[in-house]
């Protein structure tokens, strides 16, 4: 089973600034939190990450995805709001998409409780700081082995 | 650790008809579910569950919950959408609540869309069939040692 | 063929107070006016009544009334514009429901101008008095007996 | 007693085509089940019909009413949603209107929604097939007789 | 002349969390105080209390006040913001009604800056803690000896 | 100088019902007082009338009076708030038009408050009764006169 | 029969720019003009003037008029669109008041669309230049004589 | 193959004003333009031409090219944006139709940007002038061929 | 303790007309009724009484209130709903502010339901005719008492 | 006659999946397509092809093609919806653009039916499958030549 | 070159009180500010300075600066966010001016986005406390010398 | 002092054409002219420059800032209404920036009238042509030297 795990603008920037909001790890931090998380849950599954600040490299990653993996964890970051083009590109793959959030969305501004992801996905989580993407990981596998 | 359940107005009625959205598990089979994955996260969790489809008895159950659970995962099912009243009982007891859905709620009608119940939240987990309620029991778990 | 008649919030109030709007019929008269007239329609039918002040309750009577009964008639009165959880008991059970107001709700506020109950009723019927429970029954068995 | 049905734009192509949201009677049919149907009411009934694509002959027709019936079952069908005219005409001329809709119109687009006739009717009833147009003539019968 | 005192959803948590908004006293000790001063504003007074979680209790006991009390004092909480049965009991019962909140409402979120219960109230008070309670005791009186 | 004058939908009921809004007069009264008003105002001045029901017929007057009108006193009445092809004949045309409206339509309900036809008209006259026509009569001579 | 003319802020700048829009008549021009129409309307109207570029001392002069004058002449210019204070002085005087205004201002910006003093007007006469005063007289006497 | 073009309101007019926005071919020249264009495009198809002021006279041709016609063209002019009528006589037929514009509507007025028959056409095209016909022609033909 | 009472534009004519909403006091009698009831309650509160027309008079004379006053009663009438200036002046002071209605706003038109006042007022009170001053100086007095 | 086609986000995942919606041609067919059939209309037109998923990259490529192309085909896909850049871009290059979408977006969500491109366009096209360019093809040519 | 700069309502009470939003400086401080900036940006530069409170007396104050200043500083304050009429006063002088505000208005609430007076002005800072007057001063006269 | 200025989407064809709008200076042009304004400023502030048309770039390079300058310039161009990812990417680095506009946007589209980026900045410049960046320059210098 492989996963790619798609970080959106500014997740590069993780830990450097705003600690009480996103926490303060860092995302290679992160991605080995997600990695060894990952092999406790299945030692079978590959995990790939992938981040961009653009809009266009994510759309183009998850066409790359495309009969590459079998799923896909995306926190679209600010893109969420506002990517008509990331939506089409998990329309266009037809790739089963979690979607992930660090912090609750729902407790922020009016203009960041709209996602465009959302309703192409299998499911939404958000809230939980860096466990939001073991969460998501846990809820993809088993979306996956239930298909 | 000890976790209160909450399931909303008509998640009594689960799994005697819409399979294609709820799946065909019925509520009693979900809390034998639900039991069973606690016990394997971690041995010493103590679960309770409770249905309503009062809104005011959720008001009472979260209000029993204070002093007496150290947090709450609730599926507020219509109620989400309406009710400003589970909203403040949360609010009011300060007891951390993760709010989860069976369904995607995002790729439902568009009044499904508003949460009062997603901005008091520890976090919100949704689309995920049964397994929304065990990632939301791992959050919950996992905020709940941070803390 | 069974038929429940389901009365909302206030309902039980009919015939007290504001005659001009409602009539001066009291719930009782009301219920004997449907029972008699039930019968005229057609003697094998099985008539009914339930009213209650609390959503909830009206929720789990939706739900005790499937395999129990044809179909049901109800005047969900405030909830009408309120509630999504007796929206989501008519889709969960299945059952055919027709919604009746006795005034014409269209000649009134803004707000009971949107009704959560239309979209999974099979018909509506606004504005007769207590007649329109009577066309309600009428247009029901038409319904059960077409199906 | 004379009652006049007002059929609006579209509804002469009636049982053409869509058969699954209209039913497969064509008007004359139709007609002819009110016909009969309204007999079976009561004998004195003297029902017309007018049917009419045109926003100003249906205005007119509701004028040419004036003094010449007691009572209109119309189903203004697409000038529910857009006609001042027709609300204007029941207004100036006082008729007792009711409005009926052969699909219940709360189960089809937004702007289906909106009915400028229902304010200044005396009731409405919608989603009874051809029933509706039964129901709404028992419940004008019912309303001028009680008047 | 015969008070009756209602008390909304959660006010039977109140002093138990959220100091900083509501105060520290209990819903006994608020109790104990509005009848304190309603004996020093006229000792002939007779204030009875009630305090429900369930939308359908407080329609409910509105309508047992019917005939039995001169007045209501209500706080309704969050079903001043979602309740039309509680409206429709105020007018349905026709008792003169004053609305009350113990906090600022027009300080707090824009849902609940909407109140469907003022509408058909005497007049509202709202943001003097609980003196509140005393100003809207005070208002009814005046209002009831001057009708 | 050669001036139309255009009565909208249900002026030619103008008289026979709704006293109170529209005064007692018909549309042969109200067009014999514009005429001998007109003639008044300037003996010169030829006025002459047309009313329909239709909004097509409407249209289709607006373009016959190119050429052959020095200038239109339109009352669109309910088409006001709904006919962009009355402003389009207007805008195609290019003749000077006056709107005027009998009762003063900023008292009516909501969707009498937007008019298409104003933003191309010279200019509007509301609420003086049968006085509106002969304002606007002045008002457009008087416009004619200086351009 | 006494009749005030009140013009609102900045038409005491009137005739020193933008002629395009409301004609090169300066204040002084334009009061001479209607004071001499209104002699030729009729020989005992008594006219007197007021201009204020204040909300507050228009809302002043509106009370002045009572018991003093039969009529209200206003061109409330920008305070059409803010001032609830003057509509309130309209209320609560009862004076008889037309509201007019130089240009058509259903041509000019959407906030210029909306005006707090057309619906507790007589009438209203937008777009005629100066001459919507005096049709505004001619208006609001025919009104006077009528009542 | 047989096609019909429906021109709607004011396009009669076509060429006698505003040829800044609309061109100064009148409604004859663009009918024989389209008819030598399409026997360029294929020396088989039928060209029928239609124009009519009146929303009920458009909906009855739509009709009438109920199996007569293979496929319509219609500029719907201003009923593109008030006519659900219009959009009903599509829907109820079936027929193929092509929405096609002179202008460029998104360049013009708010009101404009809304069309209520593009929800059922095969394909719109708005802004090409006269070529905007012989593009839907184009369009519908090779539609109709690839059906 | 030194409390200032400010009342706004048209309470100047108040008992003039329209008793029907507001009663048939004066300015004066009401200045009186409130001194009278200030001393019963407490006889060391000085009240002072300021009444305008003016948006601008009444942000001065809050700013004038600043050290001189301990508190300010505030009835903005029309101004509630318009004033940004009265309520920065209130935040720019810091002066504790009662809002008070003599009628109950909330049954009023649309525009009146929003008031910049509240958001920065201590607490609000409307309906209670000229005893909403009372009750308003009654928490005024009680508010600075606890503080 | 140089002409630029641009396909937006997405387009180069054509014919991969989804082909109920775009067809199962891919873009190496589509621009085949394009070519042969630009080469039937004019052998002298000389066609360039881009596709990116950045919508910098689309506003570069607008930016280069001024002075080196006469015109732009372009179908924005999803920027459509979001992109005032790509306007911007057309804005200030000021070279001709006809925006084509294969699949009728007036059919599909609310979010679609905005275009930020459109009011910068020649003009649009939409639902024609593949032919949907051919024919903006035609219309650009027809444009540029009739310039 | 004579600039007039205007300080709208309250920012006579600058420095009072809120120096956390506005800085400690009063108005006299600030005025001497801006006085000695403009002697350093040039010396032949004469400022007067106006404040009011009141609406009117600002829309005076800008038509008394016709023909005697070149350009006009505005920190409108309150009143950016209610007044036509002031902005009707800039439209009608035709005197360039340029909006200023202390603190960054788009960091505040909502009411505070929208200013009536930034569509009439030459430019507009927001955000840079006493700055703001010298960068507005600076942009002025820039804008004049190259005008 | 190392100050970094942004310049958005096609601010590189700046000069090109439009320069109704935006003047006639390139962007070589103005990026001299700012240079020489802050040596002129103070000849040790350090200023870079950057481009780009792609959202990504110019999130990756207000990151790329962190620690290496004190503050930035930008003007975000059309991003400026919709890019969330740059609004976060200011945020998350907390580099004081200033946002600059070379025309008025506030005089332009609807669409043009909100900023995600307004929000976050210390403060908001807009209309003064090149001159913007000048005193957006001198806003930044003087907030930086003053924090």
């Amino acid at each position: 089973m492989k996963i790619l795990v798609i970080h959106g603008p500014n997740l590069n920037f993780l830990g450097k600034r705003e600690p009480e909001i996103y926490g303060n790890t860092n995302l290679d931090d992160l991605n080995s939190f997600i990695l060894s998380n990952a092999k406790d849950i299945n030692s079978d599954i590959d995990v790939t990450f992938f981040q961009s600040n653009s809009e266009g490299e994510i759309v183009s990653e998850i066409q790359n995805a495309f009969e590459n993996y079998d799923g896909i964890i995306i926190n679209p970051a600010a893109y969420t709001h506002t990517s008509v083009a990331i939506r089409d590109a998990v329309l266009s793959t037809g790739i089963p998409v979690v979607e992930v959030h660090i912090s609750n969305i729902y407790k922020r501004e009016d203009f960041r409780q709209k996602s465009y992801v959302s309703g192409v996905s299998v499911g939404v989580i958000s809230g939980f700081g860096k466990d939001s993407y073991i969460l998501g990981l846990r809820g993809l596998i088993s979306y996956l082995e239930n298909k």
